[in-house]
């Protein structure tokens, strides 16, 4: 697994990348590919977390990241429950943490929870028992999407150290973005990232980035090009170019792509806009790992949910399952 | 079963009654009915499909058709997953070939899909692994409603050959008079239509269906007569008579259901409009059959959900279950 | 137990603290305790309810008390489904027994109810053939809302004989209120209610409770003191005070609580208006027993289905479990 024999997973909660050494990052990967194969299988299903509740607490619509987080919970036999925040008494004036509080009343083992505000995950393990996974916290992180992106990589490149990889897109509105740039960073690769000059905040080298002036630059050479979602909900906003306009000038296109290794991959966290922020043609073409993304955030989601239950896999990967 | 020996149901996909043989269609209805006493067990639940993953993937709300698959799948301890267009990323501009491979990337083994367009899961299939069951495309089909329906009929007359049978009402909108009128002619039976003209599309005929002028003339020595709902939400527009007006002039009431068959069976797919469609009284009334559909409309799903997983039941009906 | 030998608990539904004697009472508050230990289990999950298949029919929304009887159903391996008023078929025009008996058609053990209208779990129970168990209706009664909090009261006091229970706030519209005031009169307790005169209705007496002229006099001397929700959504009845006034002369604060017994026990059904009928520091200190209350929600929703579906514990509480 490339970790050492008395390394051992400590994290009750995974509030993001940055509290994640390289040892953790690649314990979690290492334990999700020996869950991948279960989804595989004729009979999809391990009973290593059978009766345990876990609760995902969405204050932000989320159908794939909430779907994945439960396809992971019920391939392990775990009882899940989707609470959204339109139907919750957050809407009855609640705050988050008596919110919380009443759902750990009721005894869940994790709360999976997306909230709109940065350190919502945080603030909810100071006050309750449960094990919190964060499913993304306004722009700060969203760690189990940092995860897939490291496993997806590492399925088709040796390691991240020495790797270029290009970020092109809204970075200040992304915690996919943030998570990308620690976790890619802390792995040795090097990150450049690219985007209209409104959508990149001065702060994104302090987190290991390069800022490239044009998204040629950053495409340059590349092993991986990330392409990360407009958000079309900002279209009225006067500093944020068209979506023809970002096409033209951010798209990552067959003819941008050149520049890029003959062997570079093509990611995106989804959903896409096809046609702006990826071409059809790249976004269905040979380079494109973006469904492997997919597909590996179901086995992430299983670990992620395995080692906070205090897991702990065997040497043969078959250990718990 | 009527099925000779050699019959094997082939189908991965369930997209019409089109597609299906008088065979097919025959060993549905007996696998339908050896998994129907399971709902009547104290103990609901085999082992059949444990370890299954189906998606209810729903881009038009139907609270009973979703709930019936969804029973139907637990009832056979497969994991359900449902996901509403309306919190789907659908909205979020991401075409339904994208979503569908999104999905299938979690590993499904059944997509039941509901779609405001014709032919939106033939479109998944040609995209994606898994199994997909059509459950209402735009105007086109409704096979597992046109199932049940034939199941019910079954289950009082001896064949369908022979049998008048009429529909009535909405026909031009109405994927259920489609895939009733396809597999009513399919096992013999006679199917008459009326509703107001604007209702009752010139292509009915070519489906096998005679078109009568007024509704008495298709009650007329009726064995069946299926009445169809009204679309409330459709009441702005001037092609489309009050609700009042429908009754009068083609609501089944007492009266004119006694120029039918002494032994008629009244039906419809509900949710019924009370004193429009129907009178209370012949909805309520001894031959009406409208809530065995609704109890058949499990056993169906459940063999469809079976039977394209490639379960092939054994002659006592019990192999597999 | 409490509870004579001969006794047996005979309801095959549970539609009010009206219809329980103190035996039976006595007996699912008994039987909650047994289940308690459950969801404090690391795998929470006992085989109890296998295969039986319970629907949460609410009309109205509900993240906790649905999710409560979730949560007890799947400890209990029970099959659920959420069925919820603005998704149903309700909206399209079909009454509340055609949408149960539809429901009925797929065969679920037990419905449990919210709905607007009081008596709709009678009116249900009246037309099928499911068990009902009422989740609210109207302003009628909460069963299942009174249950827990005489149970919550038992963990604490040896016995309600002899207590003085202070309910504060809107009586009028609160079933929390009827199904408190039945179920701790029944026990013996003396209830006294006080709050806006607007929000006092006459009838409140008949049902056992006194009328205190101010909240100090409901509060002085009581054992416990139980605030009830202030509907911010009927801030424009000019017949209420704003949430400031509330506050200010009805709010439970520190102040108005050193007037009841040192061992007062705090309660709140939830969600609470923080700063309106609880100051804060009172929902938060040691007097509060508001988080009890959800947990022992848990235990009595298990307690509940359970008895519905005709189980008896041994006299060693592990019978059946």
């Amino acid at each position: 697994m490339g970790v050492k024999s008395d390394y051992r997973f400590r994290h009750r909660h995974i509030f993001g990348m940055e509290q994640l050494s390289e040892p953790d990052i690649q314990h979690v990967i290492a334990t999700a590919r020996s869950f991948r194969e279960i989804s595989a299988r004729s009979i999809k299903k391990v009973p290593t977390l059978r009766g345990k509740t876990i609760v995902n607490l969405f204050f932000e619509p989320s159908t794939r990241t909430r779907t994945s987080f439960e396809i992971a919970a019920k391939r392990m036999s775990a009882d899940t429950f989707n609470i959204a925040a339109s139907t919750s008494s957050a809407t009855k004036g609640e705050t988050l943490v008596d919110t919380a509080r009443n759902i750990e009343a009721m005894s869940p083992d994790i709360i999976v929870v997306r909230h709109s505000c940065s350190g919502a995950p945080q603030l909810l393990a100071r006050h309750i028992a449960a094990s919190i996974i964060n499913a993304g916290d306004g722009a700060h992180e969203h760690p189990s999407q940092g995860l897939l992106d490291i496993m997806t990589i590492l399925d088709h490149k040796k390691e991240l150290a020495g790797l270029k990889i290009a970020i092109i897109g809204d970075i200040a509105h992304s915690r996919v973005a943030v998570s990308d740039i620690i976790g890619f960073s802390k792995l040795g690769a090097k990150v450049c990232v690219a985007g209209p000059a409104t959508f990149i905040p001065a702060a994104v080298e302090r987190l290991g980035a390069r800022v490239c002036h044009a998204v040629e630059d950053a495409i340059d050479g590349a092993d991986v090009v990330m392409a990360l979602r407009i958000q079309k909900e900002r279209q009225n906003d006067p500093l944020i170019p068209s979506l023809r306009e970002y096409a033209t000038y951010f798209g990552v296109n067959r003819r941008r792509l050149e520049q890029a290794k003959p062997d570079v991959l093509v990611m995106h966290p989804g959903p896409i806009n096809r046609g702006v922020e990826l071409s059809p043609d790249v976004a269905d073409g040979a380079s494109s790992v973006i469904l492997e993304q997919v597909r590996n955030g179901v086995a992430v989601r299983m670990a992620l949910l395995y080692l906070v239950m205090g897991g702990e896999k065997s040497d043969d990967g078959q250990g718990g399952v």
